[in-house]
């Protein structure tokens, strides 16, 4: 996703995470300024609790991105974190089980280019969504989980990522879960769609604890996924109501549409360049 | 609550609740119209993992209310429950401990007669909220916690409460926790509100929690009361968005209005007889 | 829809729709009881205004859906409406023009049977969507509307449907509108989504009349058809937040996750015989 | 509102509202660095329609505001509107007729110092309310409209509000119309709130409107008044969930708590200085 090439003019994405200090968005925008960049969107927050500053500016002009880079850099504090993105597609590879709804959602989405993203793969631990990747027109690959272990599987996945190279790793209803190991060679770039409001109903079968424990709605949340399972840093959420009438069969039927659309919605953002990961949680433009 | 008189003609309402078998509706509406009742609204529900039947009939006309009952329970199967009441304001004894959000709507819709309810007096562990109930007009009784155990004080509000025989104890904010022992001397009539989307964040400080979290949404439930802390069957929930901009005290302050509103409404369903408690689960209609 | 065999022994559901008159509840139900019955859900409404009755009874069991229906006939009063419909798919036709989220969304929820329907053919104005209705294998019928008056590209439209006796025509951001005409041909049996709360913004580019008004909230109406545009019985609304920051484009790209959500719940319950129609309004169980 | 010292330290607001042009956020962050003052919160936002660019920013620091004011006039463009806020409460005049509902609120969380905002007296048309003022222990001004034509009744309001010097005029469910004279007064200073989502059911009983609709959706919209009904600069929209069992009483009963939930929040962002007029729209930090 990082620059290779040097000139570039189009619209750009800089992303700055520092600890706070006074005159960071005088010192930035006089940068730009003095390079004849047009700041099309600028957002800035400051976490008082860590005394730490978020800075996306979306802008528009030709220049060097990597003197760019260095420049800010220069004017930043130590330990400060700087990306600049070009406004390119996401390349993206989805992982699915058995449920089709979050699946299709992403795949109908690049297909009509909404997501600033596109699929390059599906990878399933089973052949229920064969057919439909077919359908897209995609490489689908079936990678069986019985039989070995978690190390031998995972390994057989790393081994299909290999050619892809992709910028994310989206978990559309996948069944399983990754190792820490796993997780560390893709470490902010797995995103997940759990179907409950964490940190509520965590772990298997939260519309059958929901129903158990007769709450009033249901909810899902899309967060990144990091070693400790559904604990990662959450991106969205969102709920609908439920009744006493909503059996758990139904209240995953209903939940179906928030999890799409709170996956929809947490990809957009990511691949938009809109989301800082800070510490367990998020700073979302 | 219950019916002393014999003869009553008015708004009613049957409350029918018991194990689930063929006919139950046909033989309670055929009941009611051989007594030549009005029916106005009528509302049904089999729990089919319980094997459950829940119903609850608006009715108008003359009777004898102690007879209809006696006719009723005769269709039923054994182990029923069967409650008439007659449309007149439940009795509420508010507590609360400091803030002012939801003492303060109760006791406006009350004054206002939009619930169904009238507040006989408030009682409080802390003198804050005196002010407030003085611009009532209500009684406030000061129960002061400190320098005594949790015994001595409840009965303490034991006594204060003999006079009043309440329909309902309402905890809007109240900090403090009843024992079991307490809780015990009013089944089913205890309802709390509590700041956050139960189950999660339960217990001290829900924002706090909801705040290192880094949640997308926070929320409200209202429940009643039960021997185990803030597990009681759920009424009403509701939940707002919240961004990373929002401190505890922001989500404390935007949470003011969603804890208005859900207690609000989980008294509105409460006082309308609307609400059956089956185990740890409510039925709303 | 409705029933050619005689017997049958299954999922049903009774729709009744008449003036109200004292015991309609008991009387239906004491049939459903003698023909030994089970009612497995009950709805009833009383609309005050037009003093009709509306009930909606899903059983189980074994009877003669005539005989079933002539029995209920008898002790309703006169001008009542009574339908019996076995639990099957309504057969749908749907049209697009050029959007596809809605048309998709439809496809996927029949393609993996979670409404209950199934999509016969696909009726276009455009070529579009073609590729798209060849992913899920199903026919697509272009009909173009250039160089043809209204009254001719409306009958091609329904010499196309003549073949596929439809139960339900959905318009799924079908950019074009019916006359009164066409209409007539299916009363009560069109349904369409517009991209906007009506009565707000009716007619053409409802996002770009929404920009202009500055308003807060976009939203979707799922409707029947009626002959007057954007006037139908209303089945389904839902709404969501949009800032200053959104232009047309945005809302219109944030409003498709809206519109999908709307149509497929308008069509679950149309599809599971939930919706009454009373006059320019719904009732829905 | 506006500054009449001249030496001040605390935490201040500036809103630049001007044509934009480059370098914008750079020039004026410049100065407040060069002053030493410290950014807090930053928010900037450019209308591609009209070309027309928006900065709120919260600072703190010991600056003579006057000269800060002509230094950043300086580098703005023509036309530029540029006020400095100091975070002191704003003066309110509550308007209401019969409802109390958003009265008490507004009356509730100033008492409770939630807005930034102080009420100083009420004025109605009615007696009904002054009860309910005189429990808060703030003046209220009873200003028959009877037997009066619409001119005399606004000279009598216009008086009433002579001592006062309000910042704002809160007509909160105030059900008389001023004329455009009387708003003319009070440019972008009278905020209103509708209880519908306007722009669909303006004008007189709007609950009716949506009943006779048969809408499944009904709201509040909280605006600033202009000289045309209705129509003025939204501020902030909500909407609740009705359905057909909803007569226009349950309607409005229902509506109450987002009628007072959509004018606290407007009055949050106002007193706040969060809002800009642009045109018959709103930006909203």
């Amino acid at each position: 996703m990082f620059f290779s090439i040097i000139f570039f003019t189009s619209f750009m994405v800089i992303l700055i995470h520092c600890p706070d200090q006074k005159g960071l968005i005088y010192q930035v925008t006089h940068i730009l300024f003095s390079l004849n960049l047009n700041v099309i969107r600028n957002d800035e927050f400051v976490d008082l609790s860590s005394e730490y500053f978020f800075m996306r500016t979306e802008f528009q002009g030709s220049c060097n991105v990597m003197l760019l880079k260095e420049r800010i850099k220069k004017v930043l504090p130590a330990q400060s974190k700087i990306d600049i993105f070009k406004d390119e597609p996401k390349k993206l590879i989805l992982f699915a089980t058995k449920e089709y709804h979050c699946l299709a959602d992403v795949l109908l989405k690049c297909q009509y280019k909404e997501l600033n993203a596109e699929v390059m793969a599906v990878i399933s631990n089973h052949h229920s969504l064969e057919k439909l990747v077919a359908q897209f027109g995609l490489p689908f690959h079936f990678i069986d989980h019985t039989g070995i272990d978690r190390l031998s599987h995972e390994k057989k996945v790393l081994a299909a990522l290999e050619g892809y190279q992709p910028d994310l790793l989206v978990l559309a209803k996948y069944m399983r879960i990754f190792s820490a190991s796993f997780v560390s060679h893709f470490p902010g770039r797995i995103i997940n769609i759990h179907h409950s409001f964490l940190p509520a109903f965590k772990g298997a079968n939260p519309y059958r604890q929901a129903f158990h424990k007769g709450v009033k709605m249901i909810g899902a949340t899309a967060h990144y996924v990091n070693e400790e399972l559904d604990e990662g840093p959450i991106i969205v959420q969102n709920m609908i109501r439920v009744t006493h009438r909503f059996t758990p069969r139904q209240m995953a039927l209903a939940g179906k549409d928030v999890e799409k659309l709170v996956l929809g919605n947490a990809l957009k953002m990511v691949c938009e360049n809109r989301v800082f990961i800070h510490g367990n949680k998020t700073v979302v433009f």
